[in-house]
């Protein structure tokens, strides 16, 4: 599978609605492949919380109707906050039927004030075990942090540190919903308790966007990005459910069969975006996904490796905590920061040598995984 | 494509969540298969409303959580109304890299305020051109009545006829929602008016329940009824965008997709499972998938040829009206109904001779069509 073509919207509290961002998001992925809407066979379209937030379901009928006429199969596929990951998972297995196909991607969040926004957000949680206890997802993943930090010596100054860099990276990235705010690690360190131990800088922000890529089953030019694996897993939905806190079952799943399909190992990897929607999933991510041993995710962040400038740098377009998190919409948005490394047009934040990427998207506490591997085309 | 196991629950105002109903049509699927979670590559998990209707979303990982351990793919798929068949659809073409995929159907609807629910499920229409105007979806089918009735002469006894005959295939189905509710023309006639011309019993009800069906790349015995067409279309979500209201564009262009791959034409096909949330919605099926021309739907019900016993019986099962109608759910529901009648294990609302069924699922008003076409095993 390759990626052929890419567009986004810029993240954040935006003025536009639904369809606006998913439209704007679709024609610059065209634009960018050089293909029109005739050349599409199929569409897949991302979206988590559409219905608690914008009262709107049956949102392929509503790209539909932004492109009369063509009457393609479009599917709307939503796995809490890896629904873009599953979505263009879904597109690399259905390429056995179709030749190119869209995966869009969007949410509109910030309209809604945000405690009803983080009810709605509690939704990817179990009804039963995690909403009725007060379990929304900054509590969940205090709890994962506290684990970690009792477990194995993380601290809060390890988690101030991710934040730090995701905000430094986002200050290269113009697109990214916290762009031109300058953030030090004060800031960080003072910064509100959302859920202790969990800081405001802790947790990603609520934005609206939307992202696309198009598919296609054959290359076309040297810029085509190669889906070398893509994979998916699965585990239960709520935290009373595990037996361990301090690692993501479905993340090590999906790695391990995304690394064997890709015929190499974590080493390989030149760079990668990660799901930091708290900064201790980051931390996590790094260990699960076989950059480090189990609670050596905090020598990784202290020893600069990370960085921009690092030898393994991590969520360089800023990450969910500082490009901003429009749920549904992601998965694609990582996707595209690692199809544009690739392709050597990332400008600023340009990863050196950069021809294998990983992309890594997390649905609720760990519930939902899918993991991409890209290589640069030639 | 064969479907080796089907299972459901009872339809109609149950006392179970939707993991329960879920869990219920899965075992049985399992057991009808004789096949064990095991032998599953991966779920879908087809369901429209259960962020509106039970805080519930990430239904994937809700599922993950009923099979501890599996931790295999696992996506949900929202078409609306349409959900079920179009997660059947992306089994289809998903076979490709998955020999044996479950499609679970679910929906849990009835302990909401009928005033809530009706406004839940009108987000399967625009939220800016329909749901603002008050147009929720028994008014978006009287508009289709009134104007099928002024273009062609369709009658409201036409339409009671409809309702007349599913309730009484329902009445030979154990688990439809109306069994034993015995319904004469006269009750039909003098039901409430919901939205004019639509009385109470033109209308589908809102239903709990759920279904699945595994379907395998391979026939392993005569019991599997092999998938011989599936097919999608879409079309916009508004009416307001409509050219013409007595036609589903997406129903023509998926059945003749589907009659193509199937490679037989209308008069091949021995009996109809067709979208009837409402009762103009099932005579333009029949107009629509080709089985009599534009306006003469009325015909085939007025000579009782879509009866049990009529030369193409429609809705053997009661259909969404009387069999009831989970939304998400509905659609596997009409392919389990295929799947019994061709197996000849339909009892006593058996189809004589029933060798190839169609079923014809339709998210919104139109906005999504899915046709299935299935052959007996042999």
């Amino acid at each position: 599978m390759y990626i052929v073509g890419v567009g986004r919207t810029k993240f954040g509290v935006l003025d536009k609605g639904l369809p606006e961002l998913a439209y704007e998001a679709m024609l610059k992925a065209l634009d960018d492949a050089e293909l029109s809407v005739k050349d599409l066979d199929a569409i897949y379209c991302a979206n988590f919380c559409a219905g608690p937030f914008t009262q709107q379901l049956h949102l392929n009928s509503l790209i539909a109707a932004l492109l009369p006429g063509s009457n393609m199969p479009i599917i709307r596929i939503e796995t809490a906050c890896a629904s873009g990951g599953a979505a263009l998972y879904q597109a690399f297995i259905s390429l056995s039927k179709f030749e190119n196909i869209m995966v869009v991607a969007v949410e509109k969040m910030t309209h809604v004030d945000s405690l009803h926004g983080v009810y709605n957000i509690a939704m990817a949680g179990d009804a039963s075990l995690d909403q009725s206890q007060g379990l929304i997802f900054p509590a969940s993943y205090a709890l994962i942090a506290q684990q970690h930090m009792l477990e194995y010596g993380t601290t809060l100054d390890d988690l101030a540190l991710i934040s730090f860099k995701n905000h430094k990276n986002a200050n290269l990235n113009e697109l990214a919903h916290f762009y031109e705010k300058e953030v030090d690690l004060d800031m960080i360190k003072d910064s509100v308790v959302v859920c202790s131990p969990l800081r405001l800088f802790d947790c990603s922000p609520i934005s609206d966007g939307a992202a696309a890529v198009i598919v296609s089953r054959d290359k076309r030019s040297s810029r085509d990005t190669n889906v070398i694996g893509a994979s998916m897993a699965t585990d239960s939905i709520s935290l009373a459910q595990r037996k361990v806190l301090t690692s993501f079952t479905a993340t090590k799943l999906a790695a391990a069969k995304a690394y064997k399909q890709a015929k190499l190992e974590s080493p390989d990897i030149d760079f990668l975006e990660v799901h930091d929607c708290f900064t201790i999933a980051e931390l996590i991510a790094m260990e699960d996904l076989g950059f480090c041993r189990p609670g050596e995710g905090k020598y990784m962040i202290r020893d600069g490796r990370t960085m921009l400038d690092g030898d393994i740098p991590v969520n360089v377009d800023g990450g969910l905590k500082a490009d901003g998190h429009p749920v549904g919409a992601s998965g694609i948005a990582q996707v595209i920061e690692v199809v544009t490394q690739c392709r050597g047009e990332a400008g600023k934040r340009q990863v050196k040598n950069a021809e294998i990427g990983l992309s890594h998207n997390v649905g609720g506490a760990g519930g939902t995984a899918v993991v991409h591997i890209m290589r640069r085309g030639n």
